[in-house]
């Protein structure tokens, strides 16, 4: 059994099993979430967009003003070796970008850390169940949590701030829902932990520009609707306007598109996936599948 | 020398030195920031309000919905255990209750996971420098960044989400300044990076009661203003309020009472600390060193 089948990670060099990779309780990154990261899938052991989520990453790194020695031609190199030893042919892999520990003990200046680059490589995550997606998610939209807003942390670097979240993840899951979704504090839908959000009516499929990631998975989706002669519009989307959507549905790199069959007690599709979300979520795969847009792993 | 002089911590019922104490890049704590602590201070060989910040940190666990083994009379134990093995006689002693890692591989579901508890010792910690709190302190106040509204993250629940602070003070060390101060998105002032904020103006003190964690320090800086005859109001403190005051001061339990004679371009007190922030800032280290509300280590 190889050792590194349940993940693997890279630290400061070496390769280690996931279950040995750890990073220090003073680390900014836990005690500030002074931190950012990006996901990348891999599928039919191939990169998916690889060059889009390194682009990504890197803004996210800059915008924190954190400095990694790694190149995007390290990171690439450390992601095919990490996936390599794990063996893992459809994974979630992570990369990592952190303040780090101060240099000069008891500082709290920022500009004091040791900023540090790490990844790992874990075994493919469905943020939604495959049954749940094809019974079609049932989204709770939290009342009590309201997504932090752009100018206290900015949602478009992917962050570890999931306070929100998991407060209307706890709320959702205690009445029976799969996850939840947020509203920013105009009243608008902006998306869940771990996914964007999509309203289509007629031909028109709308999703929140604002108080969310740009997910990488979003674009693809996107693109995939234009390419069924579907009309985008990228802009705040009220609650009233999802909730008389004809279908809604969610994308996330760790599940591709996700149909939504109800949404609090409105009941979308005869409580099933639609038939546009469910033509995306096999566009999606058959995306994947295709590799076009993939690069091999270097096994 | 001692293996445990830089500090010390305790994990899954082992006592290490600080820089062997990790956790994995997996937990909750880290990637979700779905984790909370507490920090008690020890001072002349004692821990100080040991059983108001146990009871905090309670109440912190329990609004996260997490769930520890450890009773407080435990976590007394252990505290009393790092700091005597680290042998330090002024520490900042942190308690940190995490999510912990998912049982089931890939869960999304926040019931899944293992919480845990650990706890550290570092030498003491200040907040803002002494040399700082000598000559007062630079306060800038965050123009790009808003503290994050009490309804996305509780702020009374102690937490890691600091990418807000980490703009402010990003923006403050670029300036010049010592560190920052947040408003909220009404334009109060709110807290800073590990303090409360106090404005005086005559006989009156003002400190926010909101989008605030409730300090312990503002709890004991509050005895002290009340002890000298202040009145202290707890409410929002409009920034316009904050720089027509008499003093400024800010409250931590890594530091205490600390005098500000700059928010932004205003000047207070002749640029130097205040006669009452002053004796605040005295009062509070003669209380410590006084030791009546104070619990001496077990070393
Ligand atoms: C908050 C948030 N929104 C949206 C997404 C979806 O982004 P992507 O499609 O790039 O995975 C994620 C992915 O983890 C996320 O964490
Ligand atoms: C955000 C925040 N506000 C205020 C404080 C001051 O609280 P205390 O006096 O209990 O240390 C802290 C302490 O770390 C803090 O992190």
């Amino acid at each position: 059994m190889n050792e590194f089948a349940q993940g693997a990670a890279w630290m400061a060099g070496d390769i280690l099993p996931i279950a040995e990779a750890r990073i220090s309780v003073l680390d900014w990154g836990l005690t500030h979430s002074d931190i950012t990261y990006d996901v990348v899938p891999v599928w039919n052991g191939a990169f998916f967009r690889l060059p889009d989520y390194l682009e990504r990453f890197r803004q996210s790194v800059d915008t924190l003003k954190l400095t990694i020695p790694q190149t995007d031609a390290e990171i690439t190199e450390i992601l095919h070796r990490i996936v390599a030893a794990s063996g893992l042919r459809e994974a979630y892999v992570a990369m990592v970008a952190s303040r780090g520990v101060p240099l000069i003990p008891g500082s709290r200046d920022p500009r004091d850390c040791g900023n540090h680059f790490y990844a790992w490589v874990i075994p493919y995550v469905h943020v939604i169940k495959p049954e749940v997606a094809d019974r079609g998610c049932h989204l709770w939209i939290s009342k009590g949590s309201r997504r932090i807003p752009e100018d206290s942390v900015n949602p478009r670097a992917k962050n570890y701030h999931w306070g929100d979240f998991t407060t209307g993840l706890l709320e959702a899951k205690e009445r029976g829902f799969d996850t939840t979704a947020l509203l920013d504090h105009h009243g608008n839908v902006t998306e869940g932990p771990g996914f964007n959000v999509f309203a289509l009516k007629g031909d028109t499929v709308v999703t929140s520009d604002h108080g969310v990631l740009h997910g990488l998975t979003r674009r693809t989706v996107i693109e995939l609707c234009q390419a069924r002669d579907l009309t985008v519009e990228t802009r705040p989307l009220p609650l009233s306007e999802l909730l008389e959507a004809d279908e809604v549905f969610l994308s996330t790199s760790s599940g591709g598109a996700v149909p939504v069959a109800r949404v609090d007690d409105r009941v979308f599709s005869n409580d099933a996936p639609g038939p546009v979300a469910k033509t995306l979520r096999a566009d999606y795969f058959a995306l994947l599948e295709r590799g076009e847009m993939s690069q091999p792993v270097r096994y």
